[in-house]
Formats: C-alpha cells, sequence, structure tokens
C-alpha cells in the first residue's frame, strides 16, 4: 500500500454509515498483546525490539486476515508520513516517538491495525462505522485467535494476559465508542453524563485520544476496566451504555427542533456558509462547524450530504494531510488557507455530483 | 404616490452609482427656511401651523419641481407608515413625534424632500447617489429660488435666513455625505480623523444621523458652521475635506490588500457566506456583514453584485420595512427571522439573474 492513495479519503470505519450512525461515528475494539520472548518493549533493547518485530511480520504473512495489509516499519517512515498514520487514527502519537523497532501493520481499508512495540508488543485494533462493537469483537477474535497460533502470547491463567501496565491486564480489550453530541452539550447535560461515566469506570476523551479535548461534541467512551468479566460482558456493559447515551441525545435533538428550532436552523445554515465560504480557517473551527452540519444532516436542514464526506473533512483538514496533498510543507498560516480551499472544494464537488 | 409602491425599492440616491460609489454612498443638502407669517414652530398654535401647511401646499402645487411630488399630512398616516418614512431617511424621527399639523413632501424618486413644521417651517433636503454637491446644490438652490418666489421667507441681511435654532442662521445650509470607511476603521484611523473633523467644526455621525452609533463603518459628516461664507464656499469646503477622507480610505484599501489580503478575503467572504445562510439575523449584524460585502464587491473578491442592492438591503431590513412587506405587526425575534430571510431571497434573486 501506498500512503499516497490514502490521502483524499478515510478509512472504511469512516463512511458514515452502520447503526445509529447519526450519533454513533465508529466503534473500535483493541487489543494488549505481548510476547513471552522478550521483555515489555519499555525495557526491551533495539534487538530484542527488533526480534520482535521479525516474529510478528512473519507470523501475519502467514494469516489470512492480513493478506492485504501493509507493514511499515516507523524508522523507514518520514516524520510527514507518521503524523499522517497518527492523522488517520492508525496508530498513536507514542509510537512515532521513538520510530526504532517500531512497526504499524494496515490493513487495506483501515479497518484493522496493528502497533508493534507500543506499550505493549501488539496492540490490535479494529474500527468499524456506527455503533458495531459486536461485529468488531466477532472480526477482532477471529484474528486474534490466529495470531494467537502463531506467536507465543504472554498469558496466565490467574491474569489473563500479561501487559506492560497493569491496568490492562485481564482481557487486555478496550472498547470505545466514538459519539457526536451536540444536542447534550446544547442542552448542558454533558457535565452530567461525564460524572456519571466516570463513576461507573468509563472514560470519555475527545476527538483526538487521551488527554484532547472534546471538540465538535465529539466524545470517545471506552470501557476502564478488563479484569474480572469476559470479553463479551464488557462489550454488553458498554452497549447498554452507549444505548442509553444515544437515546438522550436522540431526545435532546427532537427537544431542541421543537423548542428552538429557528435558532438550531440559524446555527446550523450558519456553519455550512461559512464552510463554504471562509478563505482562511483553523482546524478547529472547522471541526466546530461540521459539528452543526452533521447536526443540520440529520435534521434534514441540510440535503444532499453524507457523513462520509463529512467524517473525511475532519480526516484531510489535518497538518501532515494538508501537507500531502500539497505535496509540499506548510506554516500554520499556510494550512489555513490552504484548508479553506480544500473544504470549499471539496463540497462544491459534492454538491455538483 | 402610494407608500406600497416603494416597499421593495431603495430611493434613486442609493442606487450606488455617482462620483466616489465605491467610498461615498450619497450626498445630500438642507436647507432650513422659516415663513414671516408665523411663529417658529416650537411656538405656534396648531392652528399657525395648519395655516403653515396649507400656504406651503399652495405653493408647491405651483412649481414644477414638485410636479410628481406626493404632500403626506402624518396625522392621516400610521405610525407604522411614519416610521417606514423615516427609515427611508425621507424625515426624522422628531418630525413624526407630534404628528398634529405636520407634514412631509417626497418627490417621486426620493431625491427630495420638504419636512413641514419640523424645528423650522422647512426642512428641503435633497439626496443624490455619490459623491455630488455640487450638483444637490445646484438643483435644490433651483428649488429654493421657485419657494422663495411663492412663499415669504423670514431673511434678514445681517443675519441670512433666520432659524429656530441659532446655530443654524445664515445661509442654513448643511452638506453632509455618506461615507463608508472600512479600511480606515480597520488600519484603526478613524478615531483620530474624527478628532480632526470635530476641530475643523465638521459632526461625524453614524447611519442612522444625529447621535447614532457608527455601524457598518459609515460615517456621515457634515458642516457645523453655516454662517459667515456663501454656500458655494462651504460645499467647497466640504468638498476637499471629503476628498481627503476618500484618498485615505483608498490608500488604506490598497494598503490592506497588498499587506493582508487573505485576512481580508476570509473576513469578506465570510460575509457574504452568512448573508446567504443565516436563518435569525438582527439588523446590526447585517449592517456590518453588507459593510465587509460592499468592500469586497470595491475589491473585486465578490462578482456580481452591485452597490444597488446592498444600499436596498440597509433600507429594507429595518422594522417598518419588514412589516410593510409582510403586511402585518412582526415581534422583534418575528423580524430576525423574517430579515433573514428577505436578504436570503433578495441575494439568490439578484444572483440568479
Amino acid at each position: 500500500m501506498n500512503l499516497n492513495d490514502l490521502i483524499h479519503s478515510s478509512g472504511e470505519w469512516l463512511r458514515g454509515s452502520g447503526p445509529n450512525a447519526n450519533i454513533v461515528l465508529s466503534s473500535r475494539i483493541r487489543l494488549a498483546r505481548n510476547l513471552t520472548t522478550a521483555p515489555f518493549t519499555n525495557r526491551a533493547t533495539l534487538d530484542e525490539l527488533e526480534s520482535v518485530l521479525a516474529t510478528v511480520e512473519s507470523a501475519v504473512s502467514r494469516i489470512p486476515h492480513f493478506k492485504d495489509s501493509t507493514f511499515f516499519r516507523l524508522q523507514e517512515m518520514t516524520a510527514v508520513d507518521r503524523q499522517f498514520l497518527i492523522e488517520r487514527h492508525l496508530m498513536s502519537p507514542a509510537l512515532a516517538e521513538h520510530p526504532e523497532g517500531r512497526a504499524v501493520i494496515v490493513s487495506k481499508e483501515e479497518m484493522l491495525s496493528v502497533m508493534v512495540n507500543e506499550e505493549d508488543h501488539l496492540r490490535i485494533q479494529l474500527m468499524q462505522s456506527g455503533f458495531s462493537l459486536d461485529s468488531a469483537w466477532k472480526v477482532i477474535d477471529a484474528i486474534d485467535n490466529e495470531l494467537s497460533g502463531q506467536l507465543p502470547y504472554a498469558w496466565l491463567p490467574d491474569f489473563g494476559f500479561l501487559t506492560a501496565c497493569p491496568t490492562n491486564t485481564g482481557t487486555a480489550m478496550r472498547g470505545s465508542v466514538m459519539l457526536h453530541l451536540p444536542a447534550l452539550v446544547m442542552t448542558r447535560q454533558m457535565e452530567s453524563i461525564k460524572l456519571a461515566l466516570a463513576k461507573l469506570n468509563y472514560t470519555s476523551r475527545g476527538y483526538y485520544g487521551e488527554g484532547s479535548e472534546a471538540i465538535g461534541n465529539c466524545y470517545q467512551i471506552s470501557n476502564q476496566v478488563s479484569l474480572g468479566r469476559s470479553e463479551e460482558q464488557i462489550i454488553q456493559n458498554i452497549n447498554s451504555l452507549i444505548h442509553d447515551v444515544v437515546e438522550k441525545e436522540q431526545q435532546a435533538r427532537e427537544f431542541l427542533l421543537e423548542t428552538s428550532r429557528p435558532m438550531l436552523e440559524d446555527r446550523i445554515c450558519r456553519a455550512w456558509g461559512i464552510l463554504n465560504s471562509a478563505r482562511v480557517i483553523s482546524s478547529h473551527e472547522t471541526i466546530e462547524l461540521v459539528s452543526m452540519v452533521r447536526l443540520g444532516v440529520d435534521a434534514g436542514i441540510i440535503e444532499d450530504l453524507d457523513y462520509r464526506s463529512l467524517n473525511e473533512v475532519f480526516i484531510l483538514i489535518q497538518p501532515a494531510h494538508l501537507q500531502k496533498i500539497m505535496g509540499k510543507p506548510l506554516t500554520s498560516a499556510d494550512r489555513d488557507i490552504y484548508r479553506a480551499t480544500l473544504i470549499r472544494e471539496k463540497f462544491q464537488r459534492e454538491q455538483g455530483e
């Protein structure tokens, strides 16, 4: 796979369809795995990291799920290309910090990615569009079974999967759902929901992962506890919780449309107008405006526009993407101008289709 | 003339052409005149005011300049219709406050209007598009000569025309020019220009006249002193001053386009985008946005749009206009919604033409 083939679109997991796609952008399951043949990444020598890379590369070459995947050795990539993969949610910023002895395996349509020698030897990630943790689990479980047949997993009956950080031990599974919750934010319910989630041992984060602020009314909700329950039970719990949040957001949208339709239409149509006319725009402002437009698509206020285009904007407006599309380094001021051009051209093209 | 005929357009003086029309919206000359046959308005009885009305109505009926004019007795009009004439700059709010014994004469294309029994018995006003005080003076001087042949003007060799307020005595003439000065505002030169004007005995006011704030970067500059010089001298002085301001604004626009083009394009295009997409909008915000779009038309950034349409928006978005167009009373919240609809429809129609 050539990274340049990916430039103009987003991964399949952002195609904007699937269950509850009007509120749930995507579902993700991540498994942490370690090999018995090397110390944990943070204690391993470069030689040991390289041997993990070689073992994993050889293992995946024998597994059909990875047939069309690409094995990217980070050391051989430019900084912009590494940033590009981070922006596509295919690897973490942490993995890029020390590229030596690190790799990421990416499947053709970007649903599956495996980070090698991040905090754990393997971080297997499966992403799907919409609210679909169950089907994501089925796929990743099958892949994990294949991998476990090829790799000496560190696993103990009393602890389950061993991980570099004890909080991940057990199933070493994290299920996450990315939600778009503008109506809960506008009706000022989000703070209490976040508190309730924290009490239930769930984390809610912003669009760009750990530590990031919630911009564009997007929240990623994940389980914090991976121990003492089966994977299926954990997923069932997340599902039930997310169903509640989705329902609350749906109710809040209906409430706003009933009680404040002109204000809501105004915010949505202005957002759409600005995206189509700005000449200089930051990524932060873009994401806030896209959030309003996304709500407008769901409410039928904006027509002839699909969620996929909006998801693609989220991805394309990021620094490494802009620089790869332009084919040259861009200053922050240049990016703000080019971002505005790209957005206008994209939406004009889609409206023209 | 039926007021409803005027609803959908602005007067000829806002047609957006004439000298320096990219910066000068309109030029206006106002003459104050009083009759020897009655006390000043503020000391006259209702009978005396009525006799002034009758004398003036009879005089103008014999003057060709007033052939297609309409004589509106304010007492016979609804409050909304009176407000409508104020919004069109054809009469002052003060005249509407006590409608009994007051009238306003309006020529067919709204270039000429005469308030009867405002602060003075006659306030004759001539408005023209662009920077054209000279030609406005020629027209109003001819009209004034005709009127003086028909009416017993209060005039003394030592004082000139007598007026209710001593500051107007002498020529009793005020020349005003409405300027659009966004670049001087953006480059923060406007405060020092206003101070300089005040020192030279000129007043600068906002778009909506005395006491009004400068919104939409519009400033109305007028002479304060009407005594001790001929009308031609006064006009020559205003002209020379306005030429300076126009030149400074032109230089500031060029400076901004050279040094900050992306920022300027962004502000202009966003303003245009918002005007074409908002669903709720105040008149204040409209005027600020129109100001940016007007600058964009001059800079060639907005195409296929003329100043006349923008001037019409200034007029049409006002409360009485909105209510007459809709044919019913509207609350402030209703007006904000209807204003947004009207603006979108107007611009879509013009872009489609």
